[in-house]
């Protein structure tokens, strides 16, 4: 168990042991959080996003000699709270619903460090963006720039936009292959630029303001080598698009999708490795196009939020099965929450790792599977998780959760949402109180004759 | 598209077309209720509901010449409403938390028509399902019946409760297994029968009161073999009982799982033909081993609520890829809702079909792929659906939605929740009101100082 502590990238930056042997974020017991918020409860550690933003940050300010914005991808897992301490430190976010535009904006962030992104934006997301002068708004095809141009002209305005393309490289974790056409509902095919940029520079040239285009190519990467084609190859473009237009493209959105560990065997590479490797690639592509280096803008999702994230539970029940000649056997460790607050493991085949926060020294002497308590087969966390012996009462810490957890996490079987906790500097304070079975029914409506 | 509605499990009940090529249930035009209610929108047809439920009431009725009670398995979908018309029906629900235990009372439901069932409930969840007099709780592992058993003891008190066992039968769609053990976190296995006897008999006496087992093998079954197997199975046990300890257990739980039909490929039997099949097999093994009939419970979820459901969405965009050398195109076509409102086609790889409500009477020209809003390649509603030419604005019904869909919806994205309307006899009315952005705010903190 003692290994997970030297693993910065597997744990929040700020994870130890006390004399108790209870894993800990700083001075804080994480046995002691769950009893005072009670469980299941998300914790986010702050040092540790801060960290993350701050390699982003420092590494583009270090490689990086043009300007450049950090969009933090709202939707692994936003807040008022989180939106105003990425304020707070410099960071923007890509928003992809008028909802996720709203708690950015409510958080107090300006407007103009906020993009706007998705397949499908409607025609009041877009005026809700345009109204609050959003920095910029990422369109994703023909028929929504001409839905955009249109909500522009109603309300006179202007629309800084960037385009989303298929550069035709897909990346996911290890592997990554460069297609001619990608097989997805977002953004331009490359072949449809010529007749954008023919509406864009033509008829929607009042109202449309072409800022530069964007690409997102793929989620939990590991590897840099595509990262640095695409680099590449937008450059080029911007190159191309330069000697056909005569526009020099001021903005660069690359998107984001850097990996992070979840367990032991994932070996992502660092931030600032591959910050600096994006940066170098564009750099060396733009002196050797002799272009200018435009505004960079990255948008970090899971590398921000994931390894600052742990879910804490509390053991209720066990069920043992004993071997037999057709059954290696089995030994189901239950906890409190499962995959209404991580539907990760069902949905994705994710795998996690954890710790008994309160035997965070005792030896393994067992292998367990961690189940939930939701009322399906599923409903499974961790299908191996080496441990020492586990009673009711128990906290166990899952690691890695704080992104695509408490963001894609449902009510399912009337289960209440858990509360989140902010951890910073040795303190703690609330960053989403619990949900509650009042919160459940408050939608719930009444036949008053049946 | 006119096929569909002939296809009675399919489609809600009173589905059908108007004069103007509408898409309706009853006289209400699917078109009109999108308008009416926005998009997403849910809809139940009460009429599909009360009809499934009174093919399990008539059929037990007519052919189970004992005691029945049938148990809505309100994990499928659950609101106050909902629990009103059931209740008023004379069906009971099976609840799986305190949440749906507290939505099933509120609604004024007489807590013994209620069972609590699942793997891991707290101690809260047992105390108030005792303080609230509910009628069984079906008692899933050792650690939770001497939970149960302190619990009653604390508030002196007698729990009604029915073993979950593993029978050593696992069905799901077209296929099923027999199995000397599962490996389930759920029940207990056969062979921990005698020691939970003992302790039941014995020690736990005073306060647990032993009415039955319940047993559950699966969902979206198809076969009914798997069922009757389990019935002989099950009163083989009671017989067995009987004879060591000389009891008569008065409640017999069969729990759910009966399949439904999602597309014109699924062919699940009809309710009544499979409940005729399990009373006909009980009946047939009573009379075998000369045992009394024990009153029977049925646990429906999906079978009762599933093909009631239809949600409706709003197109948006779309985007063509055209085919090449190496990739054959798709045509996307994108709504306003989709893995947030229904996971089912990400998490199960769930097969559902629909039309075009507003253009249900034309021919279908083209082959598309339905996909949601959310920023996320996984969210695909449909992979291949045959509609007439498509537009923005048209109203899209998707089929079969009436179970985990609502249920296990999610604010992913941070966009709110659907309305759910309830049509029955002609006339709509709101089940569950739209969720809002403030409603998603209503739980985030502040920081007052950053």
């Amino acid at each position: 168990m003692s290994g997970l502590a030297s693993n910065q990238s597997l744990t929040p930056l700020t994870y130890g042991l006390n004399a108790q042997g209870h894993a800990c974020l700083g001075n804080l017991s994480l046995v002691d959080l769950a009893l005072q918020y009670g469980t299941p409860l998300y914790v986010l550690c702050g040092n540790t996003i801060h960290a993350a933003a701050k390699a982003y940050t420092d590494t583009l300010t270090e490689y990086y000699p043009a300007p450049h914005h950090i969009l933090y991808a709202g939707k692994a897992n936003l807040s008022l709270g989180l939106c105003q301490k990425l304020s707070h430190w410099g960071i923007g976010v890509d928003v992809v619903s008028g909802g996720e535009l709203t708690t950015a904006l409510k958080a107090g962030m300006d407007a103009k460090a906020l993009s706007l992104n998705g397949n499908n934006k409607s025609a009041d997301e877009l005026r809700q963006a345009l109204h609050a002068g959003i920095g910029l708004i990422s369109v994703d095809n023909e028929d929504e720039l001409h839905l955009l141009a249109h909500v522009a002209r109603e309300t006179s305005q202007t629309a800084r936009i960037l385009l989303r393309v298929c550069p035709g490289i897909e990346a996911h974790t290890h592997d990554y292959i460069k297609t001619g056409q990608e097989d997805t509902k977002f953004g331009f095919g490359l072949h449809q630029l010529p007749t954008v940029m023919a509406a864009i520079l033509g008829p929607l040239a009042d109202v449309i303001e072409l800022q530069g285009l964007h690409a997102h190519i793929g989620s939990q990467i590991f590897d840099l080598q595509p990262y640095q084609d695409l680099a590449k190859l937008m450059l080029t473009l911007y190159f191309n698009i330069r000697k056909h237009y005569g526009i020099t493209l001021p903005d660069l959105n690359l998107g984001g999708g850097l990996g992070i560990s979840y367990t032991h065997t994932d070996d992502p590479p660092a931030i600032a490795t591959a910050v600096q490797a994006i940066a170098e690639t564009l750099k060396g592509e733009a002196d050797k196009l002799d272009y200018p280096l435009p505004r960079l803008l990255l948008e970090p999702g899971r590398s921000l939020v994931a390894s600052a994230g742990i879910t804490l539970y509390t053991v209720g029940s066990q069920k043992i099965i004993p071997p037999s000649p057709t059954f290696a056997g089995r030994h189901f460790v239950a906890v409190d929450g499962g995959m209404g607050d991580n539907i990760r493991p069902a949905l994705y085949q994710a795998h996690y790792t954890a710790v008994v926060a309160n035997k965070a020294t005792q030896a393994a002497t067992q292998t367990v599977t961690l189940v939930g308590k939701y009322c399906e087969t599923g409903d499974k966390l961790i299908e191996s998780l080496a441990v020492p012996p586990v009673e009711a009462r128990d906290t166990v810490a899952v690691f890695g959760t704080g992104a695509y957890n408490d963001s894609m996490a449902s009510t399912y079987n009337r289960m209440p949402r858990p509360a989140c906790v902010w951890v910073e500097n040795n303190s703690a304070c609330l960053l989403t109180r619990r949900e509650t079975v009042e919160d459940l029914l408050r939608r719930d409506q009444w036949f008053t004759q049946l």
